[in-house]
């Protein structure tokens, strides 16, 4: 299993987070881009997460919501440029505090059969950088990636494998 | 006319720019949110800017084209929250380098009928915001807020004054 590595160095308003997956690009670009799959392994333990609409192409749209009994908390932003194997890049907000965006980069980066994804998050200030941070988002980034290697794993298969 | 201070600190992604106008901020938010207003102070002297879309609301489009004889430069964004008298939000791509985003918010502080307005972008990296600003950025925005004083001036008038 991977390790994470999660760099937000004070003064500037970034957070950066690594991870190697052993999978090639193209299966890791499938896990990020089709919702059905995204689904599997970003959905977090507490909540139900339903992908409302997941549009990976220049200008597409992105919403999803997560759900318990009591309430729920939607998502939403842009995609913005071309959308592919080696690079992806949307705005995010929360939309429980509508109007503060961070705009969001994926690098997938293939070496020798194996995928580094490299997730660069640029926030409108070093206190917002710091309350993302705050909040608790480490535990929920390897809860997902811990999913997103198993489903890697059984994307992996070849078909009928495991009779 | 008012003074325009442009920050663009070691060390961090950001250009702040502020600038105030004579002007309530009811009338300047209509010159940054009328397409037709817009264009008449944002057209830069050597070219002609055709303003495609421009619909200041949350996650609408916006997309502009500078022009001369040979050559066209098109520039779009989308805006991301609500878009109001107090502030605007919205990301900001130059089509010559797809992908290549900075999130740009505006906020209208009025003041004994007088409108302070601070621009903070944001760039994805410190070198993205330093070729920002090395394009020579700071004579077109001087530029464009001297014609803004005057169209703020015509606008104040009574209608029918001058005749």
């Amino acid at each position: 299993m991977g390790t994470t590595q999660i760099t937000a160095s004070a003064g500037v308003p970034f957070i950066d987070i690594e991870r190697e997956f052993a999978a090639p690009r193209a299966l890791v670009y499938r896990a990020y881009s089709d919702p059905e799959l995204l689904k599997q392994w970003l959905e977090p333990r507490k909540y139900v997460m339903e992908v409302e609409v997941w549009e990976p192409r220049d200008g597409g749209r992105w919403r999803y919501v997560h759900r318990d009994g009591q309430s729920a908390y939607g998502f939403h932003g842009v995609f913005h440029g071309p959308q592919t194997e080696e690079r992806m890049l949307q705005t995010f907000e929360f939309e429980g505090a509508p109007g503060h965006v961070s705009l969001e980069s994926v690098d997938f980066i293939e070496r020798d059969g194996r995928t580094l994804v490299k997730n660069h998050s640029v926030n409108q200030s070093i206190e917002a950088r710091n309350a993302m941070i705050e909040s608790g988002m480490a535990e929920g980034i390897e809860d997902g990636f811990a999913r997103l290697d198993e489903l890697l794993e059984r994307l992996a298969e070849p078909a009928g494998a495991g009779r």
